[in-house]
């Protein structure tokens, strides 16, 4: 449906468009390192004095702030919400590998 | 196991680190919401001109790059893989929901 003209700059394009996915993939696991690297540091913080580890209330602040973040940001909610209960899944994950019993989920 | 100054200087620390937290959840957020907007231009473009929606081997040096990446930020990479492959899922369930049948997955 397109001439070779068109479909070179459909490449062209499609390379720019990939490089950008890739240039933002790299900054996600960046920011990601340093967030697991600060719940690190809460769950050593709260085993050390003895805090409780979950903290509801926390947890529900921290959905809805996502959540208002992701509409202003045209992302959908419901995926913002999703991201968040995997992230902290694997906080909780690596957490059991570490020293047995779960412990808190969202910091 | 700790007396009120040690109880009061944990909880400032606390506060601190999600803080920390919650700086690093929006970044990821407007990262993500970025990320998406690429994703739909790479999907446009393709459906535009014909292009093939899957991509084996770009996924497959998706996957190999951000493990790369991952383990330099002391990340673990079997997470930064389960991390694309969550991302790319979100990605193929929008354009079912959009457009019926299932599309490139990575990009």
């Amino acid at each position: 449906m397109n001439g070779p003209d068109s479909t070179d700059a459909a490449w062209t394009e499609l390379r720019r468009l990939r490089q950008s996915i890739d240039n933002l993939d790299a900054a996600l696991v960046h920011l990601l390192a340093e967030r697991f690297a600060r719940t690190q540091q809460v769950g050593e913080l709260k085993a050390r004095h003895g805090m409780a580890a979950a903290d509801p209330a926390r947890e529900a602040e921290q959905i809805a702030r996502l959540r208002q973040l992701a509409a202003e940001s045209h992302l959908d909610p419901e995926f913002a919400e999703k991201f968040l209960v995997f992230i902290v899944g694997e906080v909780v994950r690596h957490h059991e590998a570490l020293s047995g019993p779960p412990r808190d989920a969202s910091r």
